[in-house]
């Protein structure tokens, strides 16, 4: 089959299979043109033969060593780097993102990659718990089964095919069947065939992964009700989401959904910090909003300052700001137009508009709008998330106005407050209802970035995500992918490595109460 | 108000109410008849407030301090004690359980209240995670919200109203709106006294626990529905474990539901221990079936032997035992009458009697029931529990068909394998679909005790429990009621103690990848 040709259909296994005649393209929205590229969307069969070939592969992949996982890991990385120049040209034309973004962002990939590799190598993440006696119990972590995961639009390298859910599971032990996202099919095929070719020189068991494309409802859909998935990881919008939810929790065997479903992440300006540094603040504001177009699930949707006085400056600089500001080109048109609709919508409910860029044409112009906090408190609709580069300042007449809104507030992603020493201690009251709205709070920052390492939160209470209690951001994600079994009165030669009593991986344990690293004497 | 009055009402924050006219007794199963006093099921109202005081509760309670939380447990565990024997003897005629084994489960209810004040206090479970740096991001475990919790019937007290989900949340730092199971309310009464006691005299915020009774499936459902609940605990049988769970997964706002729903825990035999040891494992398997009257939600439901040959000693001396067993009184007119209906139900199916006990009038017969292993793959409905002392022996006609058996289980809260050295070699590969299948996995001993301690796993897959990665036993059981926020750039003086430079806790923590209960200095 030539290259082209292969570059349309699905992975399932190692094979790339193409049985279903619905076709479907890329479009470029820098240049405002469909991609040539055609790809062909999965049909039911495939879904359920890459779902039986996890499911198969499976039974020898929980098996695998964390070192055989890691060297996968690090191969997957490695391939992906190898792809060079035409994975980073191929995502530019499929998203518009540009060059150096999308560098960084493979750069971020490979990381996290890596990331998990060595968290699993080191092998303690696996909490193992171990109450000797009798009875003789241990507990650890174990995969849960074959993962379905779907692409995320905004991030085709970090968040998609080898992105963070597909790392979490595999290290994990997880099997993946991956739905890519059909806006960027070609970018999804080339990491596609990096994996690939990581399962087959580490000796993978065929079937470990797999990815299918689709761009209708139904394919993600079908995945989600198969009865061999045994959880769904997901990053997009809340309509989405909450399809998958309803699919997955009504199944005959309901399932996990972990998606991550977007917030507006509210930044709180308290008095003192305006007053000091307004005008700095709100330069710094507006590049958050702006950056990368305003196409980041944490992307400050929202700000709330204390009172007309005290913000006068702040919004004064905030309007200078915004009319030099560039536009840009968004990842899709339907992510335009959903943006421009989110934005007349809040104009018909009385919203006004602040300031906004000139972008060139076919680019989304960056918004400013405001609204008072008693008409956000009465409607609380126009305090949810417009996915793009706009951001909505409300307005409160006191800071009692300002407690009120934090309360009102649905689940977040992030919610950050700046504030001065005094500020902060004056209102840690306010850091206290934030901390029971979102999965991270952020003092005196950004919310725009998401480290990832191991204490990173990127989750938080419904609608920014369900469950409320999990990250697929860091390494603590993997926890999703697992869930912990007890092996009682085992003899040595049956139990796990982690759980023996000379604790051959030399990890961290919980031995009869006491974190240790030692192995059992009796 | 007397004593007699107050025994019949709702615990709403430190007051007795009963604003409700519909009445309901309890009834003692060994004396067959309906105990004298009176209880008030709650009504909206009384429910509404209750979680009102609870949400206001937990503004406070979240910021006690773990030594706070600890007192707080061991008085609940002292004030228990304090009861004395009424609260034995109450119990015993609200359960038909035996005074010793009452008092055993006393033991267990305080024993299991102290580990989670022990553990809290030791402060390491919060899994504190930090990663200095740019940004620095520090990340633990936080209280979800308010809990309702509903009783089961089979532990009245280790299970019930101080039972491991409420000793598990309180620790956690969560409130608790407590349904009390409506078999024994006088029972959960003295209990909610004891909590109140400590309540009041470690100055807990009134409004932390909560009591209301119900006969109702109403009840329930109100309290599962209502927005200011966080999430749900619940031990019983599958019919209300996923009429709840339906309930809040289509909420506005879906909550988790803990749902311990019950298992059929198979134990299978192999065929060198059946050879070498069959006559004593059937005299240890017909105690585990038959103790307690059957009414654990790990009494051993079904067991597989591997062919008629190697299991004819083995079943011979099961017949000749179960005669001799003597029955019981269970719990409830309802749950007597549910076992016997099972029993006939799976009778008409086709299943064989090997054998049964004569037990005295209104009491549990138990009984050992056969069928073909070919019978149960193609009629799996015959696998399921059937609450009681009574267990099913799968007969395999080849270890082929034991192997088929396993992988068609459903979700388990335990599965049990016997064997000798040789067999449990030869058949690793029954093991490991058995890991697959179960919350926790025994060699050579019976699922029927569960110990309580850091590594135990009560909970299992759909349909034995829900979310699979859970346990409603041990100090893990904390984590159902957490989740994990990141705090990002905070000054030291907005940080909780936990994860605080200076390590006041002196707690394990996982800094920037290491293992370490040192401060962090920069």
């Amino acid at each position: 089959m030539s290259r082209a040709l292969l570059t349309g259909l699905q992975l399932i296994g190692n094979n790339f299979s193409g049985e279903g005649d619905r076709l479907f393209r890329a479009f470029d929205p820098v240049q405002q043109q469909w991609l040539p590229q055609e790809f062909r969307e999965a049909t039911t069969g495939e879904i359920d033969t890459a779902l039986t070939m996890a499911a198969k592969a499976f039974v020898t992949y929980k098996k695998t060593t964390p070192e055989q996982r890691a060297a996968f890991l690090h191969a997957i990385a490695d391939d992906i780097v190898s792809l060079g120049d035409e994975l980073i040209n191929v995502a530019s034309a499929e998203s518009g993102l540009p060059l150096p973004r999308l560098q960084g962002e493979r750069d971020r990939t490979t990381g996290q990659l890596r990331l998990f590799a060595n968290t699993i190598k080191e092998g303690s993440w696996v909490n193992a718990r171990i109450n000797t006696g009798t009875p003789d119990v241990r507990q650890m972590q174990i995969p849960l089964g074959v993962i379905g995961i779907f692409g995320a639009s905004n991030f085709p390298l970090a968040f998609s095919v080898a992105g963070g859910d597909t790392a979490a599971a595999l290290a994990a032990g997880c099997p993946v069947v991956f739905k890519a996202h059909p806006a960027h099919p070609h970018t999804s095929y080339l990491v596609a065939t990096a994996i690939r070719k990581a399962v087959m020189r580490t000796q993978m068991p065929e079937g470990v992964f797999s990815m299918v494309h689709g761009t209708s409802h139904e394919t993600g859909q079908y995945l989600t009700a198969h009865p061999l998935v045994s959880a769904i990881a997901f990053t997009g919008s809340f309509k989405g989401g909450k399809a998958l939810y309803d699919t997955a929790t009504r199944r005959a065997v309901p399932i996990p959904v972990y998606a991550e479903m977007g917030s507006v992440n509210p930044v709180f300006f308290l008095p003192g910090i305006l007053r000091e540094k307004g005008s700095a603040l709100a330069m710094q504001l507006l590049q958050s909003v702006t950056l990368g177009v305003g196409q980041f699930c944490t992307n400050p949707g929202m700000f709330i300052t204390p009172s007309e006085e005290t913000a006068a400056a702040f919004i004064s600089t905030l309007q200078q700001g915004i009319d030099g500001v560039s536009g840009g080109h968004m990842l899709t048109p339907g992510i335009l137009h959903a943006y421009q609709q989110g934005i007349d919508w809040l104009q018909q409910e009385g919203v006004q508009v602040l300031g906004a860029a000139h972008p060139a044409p076919e680019q989304a112009t960056p918004y400013l709008l405001q609204v008072t906090a008693a008409k956000a408190l009465e409607t609380p609709a126009i305090c949810q998330e417009v996915f793009g580069p706009a951001s909505l300042h409300i307005q409160a007449g006191s800071i009692e106005e300002v407690y009120a809104l934090a309360r009102r507030l649905e689940g977040q992603l992030t919610a950050t407050i700046h504030g001065t020493e005094e500020d902060l201690q004056e209102h840690a009251g306010l850091i206290d209802i934030l901390r029971e709205k979102a999965g991270r709070i952020i003092i005196n920052g950004f919310p725009t970035g998401v480290a990832v390492n191991h204490a990173m939160v990127h989750g938080g209470p419904w609608p920014a995500a369900t469950p409320a209690a999990g990250t697929s951001v860091g390494t603590a994600a993997m926890y999703r992918f697992c869930r912990p079994v007890c092996f009682q009165d085992f003899p040595a030669y049956l139990l796990p490595p982690e759980l023996q009593d000379h604790n051959p991986m030399h990890i961290w344990r919980l031995v009869n109460g006491n974190h240790e690293k030692l192995r059992i004497t009796n």
